[in-house]
């Protein structure tokens, strides 16, 4: 893999040869230079910025992480801001949008175009996370009594300005979406054929209002480049094109390996968010497990005369806990990402029932008779070390049986089920394997008390 | 969003409806069939693969999953499944017969014609997650001193039998990759123009060793639909397309989200995987964790008589095991996610280093003043009450650290650093924690003893 630039950008512009520089830059992609730019400090950016063609400029700001756009936003003269601003993709420009101050969206608004400025306004419309917000209004169409020989005209013409030629989209006068075509099928067809003979009659398409994600998961099964995405009334207002939702695919599973480890989601990378934000997303959660948690020190006070008379059971209380959360944290882990990917769907609660409660046994006894043989280490006593196996096989079981159906149920109250995660699970065990290991060892040593 | 397929397939197999049976078929696309078909007993697959139009039965079959694949091997006629086996594409089929014991792959390969054949046992000759063995050997090459007319008639011939013609590739007489060049821009071109003049000489490529996963992270960051793939004398002998990279994505999340739960990987989903398979995957971690948490006993059993005098301290062991595991969970995802995507890099390490130990100051001392508050429900006594506060801070300053670096030393020795994961992690902070906490108790408290 080549992936190179061992140019010195900073000496070129520190000797202002800025015609080899603006040659340089000629000659690279766009995302090697947002590669580049991300490793200059500010002024130099904006130098680079001055040389770039302006297509290629709209693209790699569109690509920067949020702090540096935000940044350079301020620091642009009016004119470069204008030609960065009007050059942008609208979903890119929407999505920059909507994290400025109502000012400043204001003031970039007024530097666009009619058309692009009630482009990028349609797009804010839609709700976050909506196929409306990630499409691009700009498409090409057809027409179905079109031929293959004026499509590919048509194409010639218009293409260039437009997201993607490789899908092509048929509407009729009102705009109703009639189906698809691909280049490819034009390639391979007579000139003379019309398109609404070589036409996808049923395609798959999304509605402004679907979930991002979802209209991800079915691009993914169907193998599609793109997607036509309609009004409620069938009119196609955009498309959404693969390279799209491969960055909401990441997002996504970013979002939920977040949420699973109880950090609040950020939206920027590790080193585009500042400490301060990457602190305020942790603490939240881990006050508030450490105020859940209270409940064990009070299910252990319950149990304090036990614990004085056999002060072993102590030491075995962290082995108890963590057996209790590393199960569900498996359990719920394999459950949220089968969600997640559509593997295990909600009216399958039943049978990931009935196998989590069967394997949860399984599991239970295995690792209770592990218990047994290794608590001989510590002590003698057969009914302390009965009391440490059968806690574990309980604990292991509840544990196995609330990582799996939890997720159901925060997925019922509309919840994330990437919430039911390892922490949170492993915390609420807490307090349920302390009740359990307590209770049958007061009830199973009650000779030695 | 419409993906419906609402005919009622097992009562057309059951009366014997063969005819509309093969006309509804032949107007879904696979990925509706493969969803339909999963919900088939075995014996009707075999009948809807009787009449599917052979490209699409073997698109069908390449798309289930691997222990449906197996059954159905098993239980097609010789010649069906000759038929699919040959139509299937070379890099799907490598994917099959890897799985397959040694004497069926031997009588599937000989199924296959010579050159289907030598394609397969190329591609699995190449390591498991390889660019090599990902790759499908079947694109369409164009040559540099062809016109642009030459190569649309070369694309509209040959074309049809291609995984992609979106991004074409042009290669010189020893098969050496001269170029890339997108379908649009032919289209865009006039017809006398020289590929030459508008190939991209400098494409983005990858050598067949490559990892899968960096090869889609450069197909991403590049916003590429096809990636050429070389062996190390820079002769093309495949191509990777966007959808198998979508794939890769999604399964490489998958693997992390595994990992850091401490699940053996799976390479099936959830319903496909046997409760025996998922139980081993489960119980090898679960096991050693509960091995591992054994120092732990050891190091509560060596402060028995602090614990034996001063039994409040037992109540609050979950909670400073909790605390510490949590925020080493955090952090472990936080790293081991952002070096997934590439956000953090291995040279980065000082970096992380100093924003997370800075980091975990403000979180442990934060922490630290919520439980020094909320501790006074259970006590009074001030030197308990600092003792706890203490125990946090440090805990946290450690569990912090630990999950930051440890991701960066697994990497150096070549350990997946998912594996560093929140049940790793909370084990090994369950030792650490309550030593610090004996330790600080044991020296702040001592006049209590």
């Amino acid at each position: 893999m080549k992936v190179e630039v061992k140019v010195d950008i900073k000496k070129l512009i520190n000797e202002k040869e800025f015609k080899l520089l603006k040659e340089l830059l000629k000659e690279q992609e766009p995302a090697r230079i947002v590669e580049m730019i991300e490793e200059l400090p500010q002024d130099e950016k904006i130098v680079v910025f001055r040389f770039l063609p302006k297509d290629t400029a709209a693209e790699v700001f569109s690509h920067l992480e949020k702090d540096d756009q935000m940044e350079l936003l301020s620091l642009f003269k009016e004119d470069k801001l204008k030609e960065i601003i009007e050059n942008m993709e609208p979903d890119d420009r929407a999505d920059l949008l909507e994290e400025l101050p109502a000012n400043v969206v204001k003031r970039l608004l007024a530097h666009l175009s009619n058309e692009e400025r009630q482009n990028t306004l349609t797009l804010l419309n839609y709700p976050e996370y909506s196929a409306g917000r990630i499409m691009n209004p700009n498409f090409l169409d057809l027409k179905e009594n079109m031929t293959v020989k004026e499509a590919l005209q048509h194409i010639k013409v218009e293409g260039n300005k437009k997201e993607t030629i490789y899908t092509l989209f048929v509407i009729d006068n009102t705009r109703k979406l009639k189906g698809t075509v691909e280049l490819k099928d034009l390639i391979f067809s007579e000139e003379d054929e019309f398109i609404k003979n070589i036409m996808n009659e049923n395609p798959i398409y999304s509605t402004v209002y679907d979930d991002e994600e979802e209209v991800a998961r079915i691009m993914q099964d169907y193998d599609l480049l793109a997607i036509p995405v309609t009004d409620s009334e069938k009119r196609l207002v955009g498309i959404i094109t693969i390279d799209d939702i491969v960055d909401v695919l990441e997002e996504s599973a970013t979002e939920d390996i977040q949420k699973m480890a109880a950090v609040g989601v950020t939206e920027t990378s590790y080193f585009h968010t500042s400490i301060w934000a990457l602190i305020k997303s942790r603490v939240i959660w881990l006050g508030a497990l450490l105020l859940f948690e209270s409940i064990a020190v009070f299910v252990i006070e319950g149990f304090s005369d036990v614990l004085q008379k056999i002060t072993v059971l102590a030491a075995f209380m962290p082995t108890i806990n963590a057996i209790g959360g590393n199960t569900g944290s498996q359990m719920s882990a394999i459950v949220i990402r089968s969600m997640a990917v559509g593997d295990i769907e909600e009216d399958d609660f039943k049978k990931v029932l009935s196998k989590e409660l069967f394997s949860g046994i399984i599991l239970g006894i295995i690792l209770g008779i592990i218990m047994f043989l290794r608590s001989i280490v510590n002590t003698r006593e057969p009914l302390i070390m009965l009391s440490l196996s059968l806690s574990i096989i309980i604990v292991v079981m509840i544990s196995n049986l609330l990582g799996a159906i939890l997720p159901f149920f925060a997925k019922k109250i509309h919840l994330d089920p990437a919430l039911i995660s390892g922490p949170f699970i492993s915390t609420l065990m807490d307090i349920l394997s302390m009740f359990f290991y307590f209770s049958i060892s007061a009830l199973l040593l009650k000779d030695l008390l």
